[in-house]
């Protein structure tokens, strides 16, 4: 059993702003001859924060202002942060946002945009939760810890609902591998409600941790981190999250960064879509093992687009 | 009083597959500083035909269904076409499409990847138009005239049946005219439900003939078009389509190119989406005239994001 509950995430999702809700879904063929399976998208970049994220700060937010908090602090790789200010701006909620100094600056700039007091770490998302813990401890605030908290892999399982939902059905669905919230949400729900669906999740190889981790069922750190996916780019897998990742994800793969672009290009050039390396990671997986998919129905889901233009213009652009 | 009945529309959105219908409609605030107006995005281009074009080739599809027609025309700039081709495909139909050999290569590739049988001719859309009307006659078969064709309105009318319902309300609305098909559909179902909202049609300045037309109150022609915004670029108004958008269409105006091209790629740095030249319109209108909207809360139709990948680069910029 995992920590999550799908009445629970039923009920989660009425909490949520339906601008977050009821994304597109479609197929889209135009990617299907060069990666020789259906493909549809689970497209969870038109809304006001261009990510899935605030599906689980709605959640957080909402519960925050029923109880008449004030506050809340979170670290985040950009996203989270983006989110939570947004959700908690609505509510009269001061956010702080920590994150890494080198995360893209369209990402700090609209976390900034968004009211809320962004502090920044010299480290990456590893320093920056330490940080935001400090801050919440110090200040007595709610801190937000994504993929611990349920809310967060609640909102993220609410696309769950959606996909189960879908006619016709599918085969696989893919999800990008960071913290896994998004996992262990979204698979939580499909074991549950459609158990045929093969879970697949997809992790750089420069970012491992979280997949090291599912292959040998123990929570393996890593020293660094190196890929342009800055959205899954932890080090430190949390336990409570691999444990329920262990029970509903089928596979969990590593993917190259070349591959990463190829999918964000193919993404651009066959679907007209722009999204954030991290993505295009479903995709970088369907090429990097074809014949895996050959023939079958797989989704993938498109969880953000925030990048700074000029990467990538730089993605898009560079010769082949 | 329009061709169009409100109550037919509430019909015809029932015949639209659900994957054109309820399009994410948001707040695009990272937009707003540099227009100084709020400004909401209505996404028609996150489905199998990247614009809003099915949501009336799926009307007319599923009645020629019900009659047992087996074949079906008509002439596109190439959004049309995709869609004729999405919608009769799924039902059985044999979908002609008649283009300008200069229409973008990526929509003529994706009206042949959709089985259509795709003729080419050597002029423009009204030479297609021609050229269409000449095989609907020899052929027995029905032709689909876009913005004529009360089904082509009705359909792009179901996207102001999902706007009139939007809370919080808006003050105006920005639609790109071409044929009238969007302007009318939606302008109609405005004026009835909606009345306070302002209806602004947007052309460029390089095919102006339904603007002119439309401020003249009488059919204007021109003989040639000049623009990038390939998807609105008709010569020859349909004077009952004038009719009618002298009923709902509170202004018409004209944009210059350059600012087609800034509208597209503030959508792509601020916004995070492609969109085709058409698709620019209405922040191009805001560009050219910011006093108009200041202060306002504008909703905009991004109505296709059927581009040529090395056009785009270019408009955007890539290369830099």
């Amino acid at each position: 059993m995992t920590r999550l509950d799908t009445a629970r995430i039923r009920v989660a999702r009425q909490r949520i702003d339906p601008a977050f809700l009821d994304t597109p879904l479609y197929r889209c063929e135009a990617l299907e001859r060069d990666l020789g399976c259906a493909v549809s998208i689970k497209l969870e970049t038109a809304n006001p924060v261009r990510s899935f994220k605030a599906r689980g700060t709605e959640v957080v937010a909402s519960a925050l202002a029923d109880s008449r908090a004030s506050a809340v602090v979170c670290a985040s790789a950009g996203n989270l942060g983006q989110a939570l200010a947004w959700s908690g701006r609505g509510r009269g909620l001061d956010v702080t946002v920590v994150a890494s100094r080198f995360a893209p600056a369209a990402k700090l700039d609209r976390i900034r945009a968004l009211d809320a007091r962004l502090e920044l770490v010299d480290g990456d998302i590893e320093t920056a939760r330490d940080r935001a813990a400090a801050i919440a401890r110090h200040d007595g605030i709610r801190l937000v810890e994504d993929s611990l908290d349920l809310e967060t892999c609640e909102g993220a399982a609410t696309i769950g609902l959606e996909l189960v939902d879908a006619v016709p059905a599918f085969d696989a669905v893919l999800i990008a591998l960071g913290g896994g919230a998004l996992a262990t949400g979204v698979g939580h729900v499909l074991k549950e409600c459609a158990p045929g669906v093969e879970v697949i999740c997809v992790q750089p190889l420069g970012a491992p941790a979280m997949t090291r981790s599912w292959h040998q069922r123990r929570v393996i750190s890593t020293d660094s981190t190196d890929t342009i996916a800055d959205g899954v780019a932890g080090r430190f897998p949390i336990p409570a999250v691999l444990n329920d990742l262990l029970l509903v994800a089928d596979d969990a793969v590593l993917v190259q960064e070349a591959s990463i672009i190829a999918g964000m290009r193919m993404l651009f050039e066959r679907a007209g879509l722009i999204v954030e390396p991290s993505a295009a990671l479903g995709v970088a997986a369907i090429l990097e093992d074809p014949d895996r998919f050959a023939g079958r129905h797989v989704v993938t889901v498109v969880c953000g687009s925030n990048v700074d233009a000029a990467s990538y213009r730089r993605w898009i652009g560079a010769e082949s």
